[in-house]
């Protein structure tokens, strides 16, 4: 692997401005997953692994085996896809303190994954190995070393976390570096320092970080958590005392108070401090990638992220819009386009013209930038926006706003009535029933349907007013519905985004609707994945 | 790296373990009310000042009057409280660069506050004095010079923000250090270097603040923002170089990505570095003003904010919950008691009898580890997660499944009927319409009411079904209300989870329910969210 070759020629005691490639190793997928309130599907997982190949990181962790039997499913996925640029990576325990490694049940599941490269997870803290673990120091390090050696013999590439490094060091650095000196010596590709209870602070960082870069042999990585605020600062810090791998998780996604966020970790080191991780137009990536994620795990972005946030490069109407307007470098420390952002100026949006260009000219559609037609469409588009609409993920609804503004479009049917139904009475079990009346060429559909829901029940009666007129509709399934909630913080209230899935076997798209009202946002969303679904078959 | 090598070496201030008396200067009401969508009454800062001086920080920032004239209301109200332990302070600009500091409305409107501290920001940056002020150099530093001495003469306290000084100093070092000299010598009380776009790094940090902190005789303060998701290392950066005066916001609000976070910051200062800066005993109410602030603000607090969100010290089931119950300090950097926060073990599938247990007793709910209620409750628990209920985060709703199982429990409420409709006929708006029959005590209320949407209709109707008996509902609102499809590759026919996070003022609870159709598991949420109300009023 030449990225890591590359790193281990870096000498020890790092130089001023020396730029050096970085390795970035997402765990998103498996530390991000500890989050509270969040848990991906296996889809979902290899949803976000395709966005992180195309960003360009080099290694995605895809999930813990041998604790979650789920996680099986994805690994299976991934064995089909031909990645561009990242290696799937299975993460795993050192074996059980009281069975041969060959017989541990983790290590076989591991295995039994197929990556190429798999991440153990040891302990460096003398405290948790009897604590915790509850066995002796010798056997702890027996652990490592045997479950390294281990999957080595098996030609694989092994990371290994040094679990609470930065605790354990404090409480016993021989300890410690005694844990990464068995994993060294028993054949790790990487050895990473792990702030686990996050609660180190830079200056702890640089100094143990300098003495391991100085007394090993292998690449050193950083895995850091967020407890103190301090994640991304230790992440840096790591490695400017000589770490050249680094973990983190998309929006700094993780348990407690999370990861460092590759987010922000990603352009620090590119743009700040002139190391290399990622392609300049990778980068570029990296608002969408944020924004994709916070969408797959139903967790709305954080606006005031840095970089990738909303309202990172908003400036509020006085006295710095108006130096902006006099000076674009006066008020914002980098500019937005590099990392896919864009500056708003809060009293006079900008146009998301060449956004709109952009993303038409990547479904196929052609638009003149000129023209009346695309001043119109941005129009619509940020009107719907500020309706809770939101295009990114949802391209069957981008085409068809295009499609309905072209003079020849004729819609395949029109909604003229619906009623939604949902009760329980005398202790009887809840029934939900919807009526349509939809009209199709000349024709009016007056239909009536029962489903487990109000939204199954409009759904089920909205395809028996149209499958007589359009019967390739049968074939038409929903495979995802996602609801997300705008502006929690109005509870009830709220508006509400629906985000549909679908496909007829040969093809997918994905359509959306916004409302304060649910059944009102879904309506939206399956009258546009019928409507596609119609235009699709025709062509 | 040369500052980097030079860090363990220089002067006696920065040596670890060199305790110092650190002042906190609290510009939430100011540059935090910069933040995108935020915007604070009188009244509001009002609030948010009585609860500052309780919280024992030094300065409170209250307004910009000379730009924002509703901002002397707050000075008038301020004057006639007696305040433990702030100082009031106004912040202003230097004079306008053709007028006399004696006619300059901004300082006549500083002076007019009636606070005996004022803030006086002035450009540091030589190419925003030419770019965006349009003047000279020379001017500049007048500007400077007698806005701070005429206010000097009026016998106030004079903090100075050098704008923009860490891009200013890179651009030109000598103006940068000319800007802050002729502040010293007019007499300012105070040299705040400000990374007012918030790119810089640490490391540029540290270099400047050192070398500030050996030229000049007065206290040095840190002004940080979030750009580069490095406000909080900035700070502890320069604080570490000598700074002894720091500037932040209540929960990092602030313009673009916001200011450096007090609720991070204050406990860094005083658990990681062994500073002071307020007592041990006000520290403990950090958790508290954050929620306070972010109430007033109507900005949900961030659940994963380090230090004082309600995930910072939260467990997920598995290994780490299982280490946690073997070693309190295994996975927590600090006593979360410290901050006023705690810990929380979270209830979900992959956890059992114990983590019942351990989450029943911090409740202050005694069940006994062999009873037969104990198995019947985890039993109960585990058919509920099967439907897709989720108890971590639902606190409320996992408190009355326990209460329910007590013989001598009456429920204060039960649902009769109900009915949603939701229709739209001829083209005429969308109608939600919930009508609920509930029983309480001997009496029946049969009720209806509209709302934006059917969750919201079923939410009013409810409540005015019930206000009459349990009045203490006219206080409880909803927070938050999140909805969740599980298993979203089963689509509309897939069930839902809808949690909801309510509030009486004085406590928070969340409640959940679960079901295929969303609007029985609203209900679910709803009325757990109403019942755990009247209970907690109760007692």
């Amino acid at each position: 692997m030449e990225v890591q070759a590359t790193a281990e020629s870096v000498s020890p005691t790092q130089q001023a401005g020396a730029q050096r490639r970085i390795v970035i190793y997402d765990t998103t997928l498996r530390d991000g997953a500890q989050a509270e309130g969040l848990s991906f599907a296996a889809a979902d997982k290899l949803k976000i692994a395709r966005r992180l190949d195309e960003l360009g990181v080099h290694y995605v962790e895809g999930g813990y085996p041998g604790s979650n039997p789920k996680d099986q499913e994805f690994f299976r996925l991934a064995q089909d896809i031909d990645w561009k640029n990242i290696t799937i990576t299975a993460f795993g325990s050192t074996r059980h303190k009281s069975t041969s490694v060959e017989n541990d049940p983790g290590v076989k599941a591991l295995i039994g994954t197929g990556t190429r490269a798999v991440c153990i997870v040891g302990k460096a803290w003398d405290h948790h190995v009897s604590a915790v673990l509850d066995t002796t120091l010798e056997n702890n390090l027996a652990m490592i070393s045997e479950t390294i050696a281990y999957l080595k013999r098996h030609g694989l590439e092994v990371f290994f976390d040094a679990e609470h490094f930065f605790d354990g060091y404090r409480a016993s650095p021989e300890y410690a570096m005694a844990a990464l000196r068995a994993a060294q010596e028993a054949g790790a590709d990487c050895l990473v320092l792990c702030d686990t209870n996050g609660g180190s602070v830079p200056n702890d960082v640089r100094s143990v970080t300098r003495r391991v870069v100085a007394e090993f042999d292998v690449p050193i990585g950083i895995h850091a958590h967020n407890d103190a605020d301090l994640a991304t600062a230790n992440t840096l810090t790591a490695v400017e005392s000589g770490a050249s791998h680094v973990q983190g998780t998309v929006n700094g996604v993780g348990e407690r108070c999370g990861n460092a966020n590759l987010c922000t970790v990603i352009p620090n080191l590119q743009l700040k401090l002139g190391h290399s991780a990622i392609k300049s137009d990778q980068l570029q990536h990296l608002s969408d990638v944020a924004r994709f994620v916070s969408e797959i795990a139903n967790m709305a972005l954080n606006p005031f992220m840095p970089y990738v946030g909303h309202s990172a490069f908003a400036h509020k109407a006085g006295y710095h819009a108006d130096g902006m307007a006099k000076s674009q470098i006066a008020y914002q420390h980098i500019d937005p386009a590099l990392v896919g952002n864009e500056m708003r100026v809060l009293i006079s949006e900008l146009s998301g013209r060449s956004s709109v260009l952009s993303r038409a000219e990547r479904l196929g559609l052609r638009l003149s930038r000129q023209s009346e037609d695309l001043h119109g469409l941005v129009e619509e588009i940020k009107d719907l926006e500020q309706r809770g609409f939101q295009f990114e993920g949802a391209e069957a609804s981008f085409e068809l706003l295009i499609k309905r503004r072209q003079p020849n479009y004729t819609p395949p049917f029109s909604l003229l009535d619906f009623l939604v139904l949902v009760e329980t009475r005398g202790g009887r079990s809840i029934l939900s029933e919807a009526t349509v009346k939809i009209q199709v060429g000349d024709e009016v559909q007056h239909t009536a349907a029962e489903g487990n829901g109000p939204v199954n029940a409009l759904d089920t009666a909205m395809r028996k007013a149209l499958v007589s007129a359009y019967p390739q509709l049968e074939r038409v399934r929903l495979m995802d519905y996602k609801v997300r909630v705008l502006d929690e913080s109005s509870a009830t209230r709220a508006g509400v985004r629906v985000m549909i899935e679908s496909t007829n076997g040969h093809s997918e798209w994905s359509t959306v609707g916004s409302s304060t009202n649910i059944i009102e946002a879904s309506y939206s969303a399956l009258a546009d994945s019928l409507e596609y679904a119609i235009l699709v078959t025709d062509r």
